[in-house]
């Protein structure tokens, strides 16, 4: 069952407008109301951020008290149940800083024989450490918000509505456990709650002009979407693999203790037609990974950060992550079964990323979905 | 008086250890209190952010109220007054998001020089738009905050602690009003409360070798320094000038409506010896085209975004904000008095910018402090 006990991701609810919004975590088709069930205010701040601030055991501990209840005493729950079609799902937490790696070594490499036809795909420090840079924490919103199609400059005294506006798809990494200024992170679990889904939508001709020398600015910034439910590590266990096989081996500080890799299998469509099967577990450097990367340089990290994988591309045309390169650079549309073409999006179209990993004794766990649609620009 | 009536910035201040953090006003060697002096707990709320939510008929209300009752009934704020020896200062805003922008023609033209010898110094893009990325936002802290000597990659397979530790002199921007997703932002005086000063502590080794292709990221994510004083830009009004002379002639939604280049005099010091005198009033975007350029993909502003300038430097070599321009990237070494040479910062340097903008009827308008000490790499 994809939405079973061995699953129950978290997210932040509301029932009526202007209700402030509490943490919620699905079950079958249902939200389990955490305040009620749990008896605990912790539930009832309107964002998941003062429950991850409690860190790792809180986390386990919540989890098996959960578990024990919906299995045990399903009766004592059932008050606290309440139909999915009933909530209104908001942006799950309050985004500290919001980073962005750029893992994948196909899209990487895409990505430099386009932009850089001239050149080597990858640049010299490519496997040397998880690219990465900032993002804009205050434009990630939730599933389902419509996406304005940005304006900006396209070219020297160009400026217009992009006509080349992408998504990636990519995993993020939500962060519980702080750290203090100019210490590094420890191990990635105790700092790490859990997953989302990402859409990082773009606008390649804004980034293609604007990104050198200091990378990719409002190509990016109008709008990154997150899936509604937090699926925590804890739920993943089973989707965990070996990484990739790295070359040359990391520094230290990126050696890998643990295995996690995850065995995620997104898939993306285009007004409900599949158009690509993005494979997490082929990318190159991996979570754990890009968290001692981020916080070696003694960068602080606080509770409701939020990282992303960067869009994940597999070695085979059907598994890569971006519009851009399943057309490359628009020049190989798409064909939809309507007859239609895409080389980008267009107003009015509908990118849904969904995603599932293996759960124990065989079962899959379904991380949701992250939806959203392209509004003419204004 | 440099902190006078036409002054009158804003902090955030405690007395006690553990106690709330609350606003004040800087009048002199003293802090009025404005919780008490103005009866209005949204001073009392930890930072300013509550207060600058209001928007800038509030601000102008608020500073015309202060003044009013400093100079016609002092009396009645005497009890609220606390001597600046007896307060600790906190960071004054809750940063939403940072953004660093690239303003100075001089400085991107000397780093562009020193990155990339081969080429022009100056990217296409340069004159076109103000170029700006991301920075982070939890590593804002206030002035007098240590700095840690960060540790990172400096080439392949290179680890240790940055051997090119610099600053960088920078006006930073305190957005006070949002905007929704999507929408552009309006006036600049309406969005924007007040200006801080910047430092954008560099390692340049680090950054170097992670920067291309998606911008400076561990080489700037370990600290940036802002003063604890946020200026208004009512305080600045005497300090306005037209702009630079752009060419070419900057598209429709950078058109500048104002004049909103600043005359604000820069001074670094290294260890209490002024190494240099930047010029803020010779930058060549204006604050106004930044806020216009980061809104016109309709990002969201959220109150406390911050924005800073970019190194300020001048023509002359006296006038350059960064240690990699004063230095020449560390082969022309600075002199010191007590008869030491510096390339790049030491362990246990204090690094201190200071500002001074034009006043009413020739007055001067201290804009304080930004200072950091280097503590070793752990």
């Amino acid at each position: 069952m994809a939405w079973g006990l061995d699953n129950l991701p978290y997210g932040v609810f509301s029932r009526r407008e202007g209700e402030t919004p509490r943490v919620g975590v699905r079950y079958g088709d249902h939200v389990v109301d955490l305040t009620g069930a749990l008896h605990d205010e912790v539930f009832a701040t309107g964002s998941l951020n003062a429950f991850l601030s409690r860190g790792p055991a809180a986390w386990r501990d919540t989890r098996a008290l959960l578990r024990n209840k919906l299995s045990t005493d399903p009766a004592a729950v059932e008050p606290h149940l309440i139909p999915l079609d009933q909530v209104r799902l908001h942006l799950p937490i309050e985004v500290g800083d919001y980073v962005d790696f750029y893992c994948s070594l196909e899209h990487a490499s895409n990505l430099g024989r386009m932009f850089r036809p001239d050149e080597e795909p990858l640049k010299p420090n490519w496997r040397h450490l998880p690219v990465g840079y900032h993002g804009r924490a205050g434009t990630v919103v939730v599933s389902g918000t419509p996406v304005t199609r940005p304006s900006g400059q396209r070219g020297a005294g160009v400026f217009g509505p992009s006509a080349k506006l992408d998504i990636e798809a990519e995993l993020g990494f939500v962060v519980g456990t702080p750290t203090a200024l100019g210490e590094r992170a420890g191990r990635f679990e105790d700092h790490v709650f859990g997953v989302t889904l990402v859409n990082d939508w773009s606008a390649r001709d804004i980034q293609a002009w604007e990104y050198v020398p200091l990378g990719p600015f409002l190509g990016k910034s109008f709008a990154t979407s997150v899936s509604p439910w937090i699926t925590p590590l804890d739920a993943l266990s089973a989707a965990r693999v070996e990484g990739r096989r790295q070359d040359p081996e990391p520094l230290g500080y990126l050696r890998r203790e643990e295995p996690w890799g995850l065995d995620i299998r997104m898939e993306v469509a285009v007004n409900g037609e599949v158009v690509s099967r993005p494979p997490y577990r082929d990318m190159y450097w991996t979570p754990d990974q890009m968290l001692a990367h981020m916080t070696v340089n003694g960068a602080r990290l606080r509770t409701g950060d939020l990282y992303a994988s960067g869009t994940v591309s597999g070695a085979e045309p059907g598994e890569r992550g971006s519009l851009i390169e399943l057309t490359w650079n628009g020049g190989e549309p798409l064909k939809l079964s309507d007859g239609s073409t895409r080389a980008f999006l267009e107003d009015g179209d509908v990118v849904t990323i969904t995603a599932t990993a293996p759960g124990p004794d065989g079962g899959v766990i379904s991380l949701g979905e992250v939806t959203g649609r392209i509004e003419p620009a204004r």
